[in-house]
């Protein structure tokens, strides 16, 4: 990682933590039920918390301070992890080992991590709505675009393609469908909530959605050249995991040269979309970057 | 039924379920996937829609007009609807039967049922951030209000709480605190929500939430009483089901008689809060009633 994106990711990822330990109920807070706790493991402590990043680095590229950013920073990292705790559920992927730890279903019960991603998804719109850095505007233009981006025309509906994929033979356009909406839909939202809580414009606003809707693409990618290339310590979840539930992937399609060589293009034209932004997009280009270079 | 509140609520149904019609996605819409299919079938045709229709009664209490009432109605139908289908799964309530019809799960699968309940929870937030015919700050308000009724602090924390409860020996405060969460808050958000709806004033939204929260609790007393006195076909799910999951429940703590006497008295208190709406309330008035008289 570079050393500029290596300290501006630990100065934001403390920032998102606290927020984010704030937000969340205290462990004790619904006892005698574990949810509070719950609610506590599946999001603090681990976790790349790229799309809260990308909210931030959204929200500087327009010139905007981080403050009013983070409560849609956070709202961004509970839809993502209430996704990642209701996929691994044993009906859907079935996976034990998240982020380095036992899922939230090995470490608690099925119904608590039903329940725990319930939960989260609440708490994303709340936060945006109790957002008082915020002007009320921005918070319902956030609430509206998170809702699109999160819902059945967005993540969950790409997750429920993708399951209905399994064992299929699909060609190019199904695949990026699925990855459109299942992971692209949110990481190009958490740049343009950025750039909302900076009060940039429409056109502003689209600029740096469009930089999201490449840097999806070349993520998806990236993750399914991981799956293959990965080792399971690294990834924190379980490598190989695609072949094995012969699911349709990039390489699987294209090979893993021409995959890589298509997650670099659609970085570059993510790149494109930068230039009017000057010295202010640098954590931006540089998260781009990081999302091919990475190794987990 | 009162021949008032039938006509009151055919009507009302009526209007509702169109909404409903027009927010969900149509069946084909996420093919080769079930969603949309499952989403259409876990919501439409079926169901009291006492929630929505308290939004439009609480809207009319006020003297507002249904049109503006229908998205947020519609959104608490969604909530409603979504954690349904998530406590019906095999792994919190375990039910194959609910509103007469086989669940969500065993109707398509659990990955699906999972999928169309997160969908849903997105759906309700989605369509009151998208209500046109509301103004910004109300649409702002009615999310947060929302999210906190329906959250860890609201229904999903209360249903936690009596998952948590579940075989063991628990007081009436411990009891009072579950219904509060997991029912009571949703049922007097949708009161407080119509009020809004109908441009109320913050006292006035504050009345009609009192009036549905008495009416929360007379609800879920009812709501055991059917469990034991009532048979399935008319209710539409297993009856007996709380005795055989060993819930606490208010017949358990106070006896039939005993819990019948509560429940007439919330409904009481209910009344008590409606006086200074005169005729505009008689269709809360009416449901209040309805809601302890009702054999499902």
């Amino acid at each position: 990682m570079e050393p500029l994106l290596r300290s501006f990711i630990e100065d934001r990822r403390e920032r998102v933590e606290r927020t984010l330990e704030d937000l969340l109920p205290g462990a004790e807070d619904l006892a005698p039920s574990p949810l509070g706790g719950a609610l506590r493991y599946a999001v603090l402590g681990s976790g790349k918390r790229l799309r809260p990043i990308l909210v931030l680095a959204g929200c500087e590229a327009v010139g905007g301070d981080a403050g009013p950013a983070l409560a849609p920073a956070a709202a961004v990292e509970c839809i993502h992890a209430y996704s990642l705790v209701h996929d691994d559920l044993p009906a859907l992927d079935n996976d034990d080992l998240r982020r380095g730890q036992p899922t939230t279903h090995k470490a608690f019960n099925e119904a608590t991590a039903v329940l725990v991603g319930d939960a989260l998804q609440t708490l994303a719109f709340q936060a945006i709505a109790d957002a008082g850095q915020l002007d009320v505007p921005t918070r319902l233009e956030m609430t509206r675009r998170l809702a699109h981006a999160a819902g059945h025309a967005g993540m969950v509906g790409g997750q429920a393609l993708d399951l209905a994929q399994e064992d299929r033979a699909i060609g190019m356009e199904a695949l990026q469908r699925i990855h459109r909406l299942k992971t692209g839909a949110l990481l190009r939202t958490s740049v343009e909530l950025g750039a909302l809580a900076g009060t940039a414009d429409g056109e502003t606003v689209d600029a740096l959605g469009a930089y999201g809707r490449h840097i999806g693409l070349a993520f998806q990618i990236t993750d399914d050249v991981l799956d293959v290339e990965g080792d399971t310590a690294a990834l924190g979840k379980t490598a190989g995991a695609d072949a094995e539930h012969r699911k349709a992937t990039y390489p699987a399609l294209l090979g893993l040269e021409e995959s890589k060589r298509l997650a670099r293009t659609e970085i570059e034209r993510a790149l494109e979309w930068l230039t009017p932004f000057g010295e202010a997009a640098e954590p931006l280009r540089a998260l781009a970057r990081y999302i091919i270079d990475r190794d987990h």
